[in-house]
């Protein structure tokens, strides 16, 4: 199978690594000096110590045509606009599209494009960009995909290999439930994080911090009407236990200058909570807070 | 007149430094060997570029028997408890003090004191202590004081001359809208300062942090059931607007890792709020935040 992979960011990068070794893989970069890069000198992969290479054929953005098997949409969601607007132009719409962006903000876009099968899925590997060609590869978490329309069948063609490549996806049956579980997790540990500049463990250890992130999930779980918020909460604490050591990804985008996901994060629990009419107080000002440092931060970048 | 400074902070050095040019002032310290540098190096005076040295007497506050006509007490809040202890100690209980700690959480233990007259205070200098014996002054700001309990008489015998050596101290009716004027200030902007670790004036600057400030107040004029809350909001603004390039107290504090004023602040008006049943999320949250970049800086001291 032709896989086509959108977007050669920290994701984009991992997985063009990764399924090079069972797929005819092309990567789509934004630059083309980026797609160059990629084509003459390969992808680096480390992993601890281990840094290994894979030939990757890679374009500029401008020159995909939608012709692969499975086109992997791996750019932010703040991107996802553009991408949505080029696929709309392609002469032969691409039918097979799987979409990784974090939160839940983009599920209302994915209804404007006219492809057969649409799959959404949720990354939870610690991944981070080196330079143009280099991906660190931090730990090991599981990646998911799940129907968002149309049929399974080559979703399911796609993950049956990746499992014997030491690249496993799980199919779930339920893709808003499985972006859900993503979506609570960030929402409580990225902005708290990335306001108090300190790893995910620490959301846990100190106990003024951990009341903060109670009565943060609190809200959430009120404006996402939760049916099971106590094995939710538990799924938090033990993922801010698992990654303990990590720095999660809105603090590293903040201290890079970067863009947050703080729109598709907690900009999309403000718009549910405004069509329910209930209020977020914490929720909107945290959101205040990161978009208010972003501002600062990538106007000093 | 005599003067009893209690506490050789920023605030009590400030005190003692332009106090001496009109009264007998003795500054009393918390240890010993503050003490004895003051005697014997007296207190140095920045402003600017400009250094003036003053001679003050100087004893451990163990020392103190409370003789001087005016007790000017400058601890920290959170140091009033082992302040009242002593006095409620001493032989002859000081007849007239003034008590000049931020928030309003000290009031209630005001009333615990058999003294017979009470003043409060409210400082707006910016000073910060550069070591044993040297402050920086800042920026002027203003003094009030107000009556607490008693009789006024002494307060005004004090503030006349203060006038006549540069340093203005204004008598108030009402003590309790005195306080309040300078807790709300401190409420919105300490806690956001510290915590986004800016200046004061970014918190007007960045209209997403100014969208946080907005939120903050108006949880803190609901809990204070303010009259005039657009004139107090206005009031906020202009003292970002004049402090702009000023650090914070609490920032300051956390950036040495000390301990900070939120209880006195943020605490004060949770206690309020519990009082009255209403909820305080905001308030809630950031006072969770700022205990626990406290106990993490604190801790790492």
């Amino acid at each position: 199978m032709k896989i086509g992979i959108i977007g050669a960011g920290s994701i984009g990068l991992l997985f063009a690594a990764y399924l090079s070794k069972a797929f005819s893989v092309t990567l789509y970069t934004k630059t083309s000096e980026q797609a160059e890069i990629i084509s003459q000198n390969g992808i680096y992969l480390q992993e601890g110590s281990a840094r290994s290479k894979f030939s990757v054929s890679a374009k500029p953005i401008s020159q995909w045509e939608g012709e692969e098997g499975l086109s992997i949409i791996a750019v932010k969601q703040y991107q996802l606009h553009s991408i949505i607007k080029q696929i709309c132009k392609l002469e032969f719409i691409p039918q097979n599209l799987l979409f990784l962006q974090n939160g839940m903000s983009h599920l209302k876009l994915l209804n404007t494009i006219p492809a057969a099968n649409i799959f959404v899925g949720s990354v939870e590997h610690g991944a981070s960009k080196v330079n143009s060609n280099t991906v660190s590869h931090n730990g090991k978490g599981d990646i998911n995909v799940a129907l968002f329309k149309g049929s399974l069948q080559i979703i399911k063609e796609f993950t049956v290999p990746c499992g014997s490549i030491n690249f496993p996806i799980s199919l779930k049956d339920d893709y808003y439930n499985m972006l859900l579980n993503k979506l609570i997790a960030n929402a409580v540990i990225n902005p708290l994080t990335a306001i108090l500049q300190v790893k995910n463990g620490e959301l846990i250890v100190n106990s003024f911090y951990f009341s903060a992130v109670k009565k943060l999930f609190l809200e959430i779980s009120y404006i996402l009407n939760l049916e099971d918020p106590i094995k939710r909460f538990r799924d938090v604490v033990r993922i801010c236990k698992k990654t303990g050591n990590n720095q999660s990804s809105m603090l590293k985008d903040l201290e890079a200058g970067r863009r947050t996901e703080i729109d598709a994060i907690l900009g999309f629990l403000i718009e549910e909570a405004q069509i329910q009419q209930k209020t977020a107080p914490n929720i909107e000002s945290y959101y205040n807070l990161i978009k208010g440092i972003e501002k600062d931060r990538r106007g000093a970048h």
